[in-house]
């Protein structure tokens, strides 16, 4: 039985993780860490874990938590696992962080983009972007996991095999991507109220979003050229879903089979992505609750230009459900143990 | 390995049918009815199932069915099941009817409220109420079970314990219910469209909804005389949930732990009933995709009455989560199985 | 012209009195109070102002403000109004109350339900209770309205004819409410959340919600005793819109249509009631945006019972759009001035 | 006064057309067409109507409406009012078509995206695109008016200045929209009741959708040379409300303040085009119900690429309320007359 913590353990990727290990038979949480609600019953502040979790919020303390667990996750705001991480903690535990502290190789454009400072930039090498599709091999050796953010996850597997093999030009590529409200976090703004949200539409971070540079780090690993992107978030008037849009010139003269067949040297083995068939384009619903990545694609003649889509629930496959992935790799378990999320219609 | 066939597995109902037995270790579907798409590809009218379910629809065969599988389902409108079901059939598979055809026992009651005439009026005295907490031993044996309605299964199990001990006075028993909109089904109607339902609230059926009579009768059994109440179904712009909010007079002076108390007779080792603490209500939130009933309830002393709230997830304890529970039972298996379903939340 | 000054203009009654008196061809605003947004632009609080209004918004200064404007609405947390109201004041402008300060003719009472202490107790008796369907000649004459809320508003005008002509027992009178989410204001609370709310449905406040006291006053009124009752409040995923569900048993034999004649005698010339035809019930969504009550009502021959249904915009004949009718009353202008808004659908 | 007559009155677009008339004083609605409710009370199909509108529904005969009014709006499916259309009609009355058929200068375009033979191209070349902002002046003179689709409305109005003035790149120009769902029209389809819309998100109609070469036109127009885009259409779960996000290459190096400058040029004394102020993004909720275009922009210097964002209702700005307006012009009443409709938030 692995023994996990859960550091930031009532925000929703955190309930996510906690719902989702509740399932997993050869885990069990030892540390529901929450500086909000310490020594509050875990089950006062998600009541639908009632009578699941019986167990008190404890503060985040990592060294204590480090001689207790296994595994840690920190689903906490930017900064905190960096400023908390140290070489004794990772010599006696797995950390997967699902924040963005060591997705960015470069520690300056790091800073840059989410203007902190880093706190440990001696990790960022040895960290491994914890993409299971892309990385399987690294992570499985990995001691520190960087979890993807949710936008980045459904951006790079969307376009992934397409940049892989060059059929699409990297300087055309652009990325509308829309995302329920789950993914503002449960901070009490006025933004994020019910009443803002429902019945609106609109884009924000428009050129400036802190997803952008990690798309492009990793769009750039599989291209092999530096790539500059747009890159426009969008909020959604539902809880859960990622959908992106994602527009690129095409480098040569293809059939919808031909790009397909790219598609599937990458993902035919792959269970939680699921390449849609001709004309049929995903949606957020179908994915909802589930770790699966969702993508279709459609040529354009007119335009030369190809419009890939993928969807998926960012809480799961762009949050929890991954970093679950990480472990079960790192761990040797099968991969989607406790993955098995059927998703959920209507 | 028990085979299961599904006749109408491409409503909500059935919909959901597939998605807990494709979680269910025991179980393997091995037909998948529906009228309205024979021929087709499950996956292609529910697309979250895609790489998940390769199977076609098929005709509604019950003889055909009857032969290949050990459990039907028939998730299907009101009059089908008894139309197709007899001796033959009931000797050779058991029938789980998620419609209210075996749920009435007076067929004339059944006839006037559903304005059909029943086909097999025969079984009617044979079948067995499906409410599993209630009727758990003669579920056990049963060749046919009538699967309780989405409300009824709400309202009830809110109010059985107090009926049952005669704390509250059931001639001023007032149910007024709330339901998600899958509830009305997958028919493509006006007033289901999204735009109608959408920032919508309604009553509907005041004073004449089906399940009145169904909560009647079993309210009546629980507590030995017979029941006539109001009964008030609202559509509320969400997909999923039933939230009851129902009034009595109590028949004497009780205390809050003294009701828990009477709830925790019935209730203490009841795995899905979860009766909340003092002050918190039931959300239907907290048991989307579950397969738990909420239960609150608070006493009124300015006016003596009992206002005791509940909450399911309509497509599962209040439909496929019951049918499947109740499978367990009829094949002895553990109750649970496939129903370890932790709410989804947000 | 009249010159109207607005305490609280940023929240979300005061934002709706904003849009409806831009509307009001007699009524220029001429201050926009909010503590919060002290020297902000306010249509950078609500950006659908934009090149519509161009003011700041100023300091809830009531003394300055009397000396500015023939009419003030506080639309404000409870206590407010009562706190800064006085005899000076008061012979300067009319104030029109949109909390509840001035709701409860019992000072008690009115501390007992809302916990504070009444700082102005000696205009309470003065105070007109500004339900114009009902207290009509009283408010032309008054310096200080008290607005009703936004829930009494809906259960008192459902069952105001009926209480009023002795047609229902008082003391079996239940209301059911539910109420889309601006109600519960645009603070930043955790409970308000687009994620906590969507997709959810809860009852709150049982038994203990603050418009209890003034329903049961007014009903009181009407039927000439004391008047207790069961109100119950739930929270609805949607902005706008309130349905009051009333059951009460019937004290004499009636059909439909001498109910109708009833509700007729008092509503039939009121342009804001609109009492539906027979077996139609009443929808949020068709008074959105409107100062309408829809009412409509079914008598069940079973129980005895008759289910009486009431829909209003909670943030226009709720609140706004109900404080622009007492103004046009007091200023002698067409009581529908300004509120000739018709329903947005869908 | 205006007599106006309404083919297709009961779709979402015509009931807005009756919701906005209903409120013009110049204008008296004679006519309430519609097939599928010929002899039914207009209210008893849009209740929001009661006591509103007194009138039921008549067919859909033009010859015989001609004598009667003075504008005909047809609110129908493609193909019908080019069916019915005739110099002897043109000869008594206005006609303001709202659907596609005389949008598209070149009739072979027409028949080829829209898959149906034209039935009256002789009127084409008369028609005038009913966008105000662009074609004033023909409007007025117009007998026949090609009022603009919901995602072209917004789509041009967003990038119009700038393919103008030359300063973007028209082969790099991708636009992608968002709308509501009253966007879909009443029809009872299975992908637009309720439970399939909400909680999800979709792109539909990917490089095929029919209002593409009416976008390319008019930008074409603009631009002064042939314009093909990627124009990509996504449902949302609203009711209304359509965001365009565009991107395109800048030609030349220029500021915020420059770009406003263009946007000034055509805008400034637009009542009905907002241009947002610096790092203000346009939302849908800010136009809900109204007749404004919002549009707010950012010009991204890593990618030389500025994002145009635009909002508008797609019922009002992009459907009735632009009929409105043309309508206004054609008979010389002030332009906004009927339309000073204040947005409505929350």
């Amino acid at each position: 039985m692995i023994k996990a913590g859960i550091i930031g353990s009532t925000g929703y990727a955190g309930g996510e993780l906690v719902r989702i290990l509740t399932g997993h038979k050869d885990v069990e949480i030892k540390w529901f860490g929450s500086r909000s609600y310490i020594d509050k019953k875990y089950a006062d502040v998600y009541r639908n874990m009632f009578q699941i979790v019986d167990a008190v919020c404890l503060d985040d303390n990592m060294e204590q938590l480090a001689d207790q667990v296994d595994v840690i996750f920190t689903a906490t705001p930017q900064g905190l696992c960096a400023s908390l991480v140290n070489e004794e903690i990772l010599s006696k535990v797995k950390i997967i962080d699902l924040s963005a502290d060591f997705r960015i190789k470069d520690v300056k454009t790091y800073e840059k983009w989410y203007g902190i400072e880093h706190k440990s930039p001696q990790f960022i090498e040895e960290a491994v972007y914890g993409l299971c599709e892309v990385n399987r091999e690294d992570i499985k050796g990995a001691r520190l996991i960087a979890n993807p953010g949710c936008y980045t996850t459904c951006s790079i597997l969307t376009a992934y095999p397409l940049a892989k093999e060059g059929l699409i030009d990297m300087d055309t590529l652009i990325i509308d991507a829309k995302s329920g409200t789950s993914g503002a976090g449960r901070g009490a703004k006025v933004p994020n109220l019910y009443c803002e949200v429902n019945e609106n539409m609109k884009a924000y971070g428009v050129a400036t979003h802190r997803h952008t540079p990690e798309i492009e780090e990793q769009l750039g690993y599989a291209s092999g050229k530096e790539v500059v992107i747009n890159f426009t978030p969008h909020l959604v008037p539902m809880n859960r879903g990622i959908l992106a849009t994602e527009y690129a010139k095409l480098t040569k003269d293809v059939t919808w089979e031909e790009v397909k067949a790219v598609y599937d040297k990458y993902y035919a083995n792959e269970k939680f992505v699921r390449v849609l068939e001709k004309d049929v384009y995903p949606e957020t619903k179908w994915v909802e609750g589930s770790n699966y990545v969702d993508i279709g694609f459609k040529i354009d003649p007119r335009t030369n230009r190809i419009i890939m889509m993928g969807a998926i629930d960012n809480l799961v496959k762009g949050a929890a459900g991954q970093a679950v992935q990480n472990m079960n790799l790192i761990f040797g378990l099968p991969e989607s143990e406790g993955l098995d999320l059927v998703p959920m219609f209507p």
